[in-house]
């Protein structure tokens, strides 16, 4: 398991990267992990407007960032739908 | 990412099918899982009294039984840690 975990905290930081605050998701850089990443759980990966409101609700304090923590929120809910867990 | 989410996924519901509920943890299965899946990432995972503590913490309806989303809180932590995000 901690593997699992290590490749998704590498992944998020691969992205996180790419522009401005390294430890944080941009827009854009969200619109990127999800369309690569998580195009299978993510529902409507490919349409962006969709991506933006995604983003707007996991982005709790709205600074157009996401922090790794807000992130996980969205990973956890995606992990509970597929594993059948609910919300 | 998502072959890593799935994973975790996997093993937690392998551990949770052992005894009692088959989608949350007690706390047996929960100290079977941080001392075989998360010893390098929980601190004393290997003392008993260290990980029920920590079960405890993280039992929001102290029912004796972790969920999903209640495990994912811990896990989303750790990462955090590991990850030099801070939390």
């Amino acid at each position: 398991m901690e593997s699992a975990i290590s490749t998704i905290v590498t992944q998020f930081k691969n992205y996180a990267g790419k522009d401005g605050s390294s430890s944080t998701l941009s827009k854009e850089e969200f619109h990127n992990l999800v369309s690569s990443q998580l195009s299978n759980y993510v529902q409507n990966a490919g349409d962006p407007a969709a991506v933006d409101q995604l983003m707007s609700s996991l982005d709790e304090n709205n600074d157009g960032e996401l922090t790794f923590l807000e992130f996980w929120q969205l990973v956890g809910k995606l992990a509970s739908q597929k594993g059948g867990f609910g919300q």
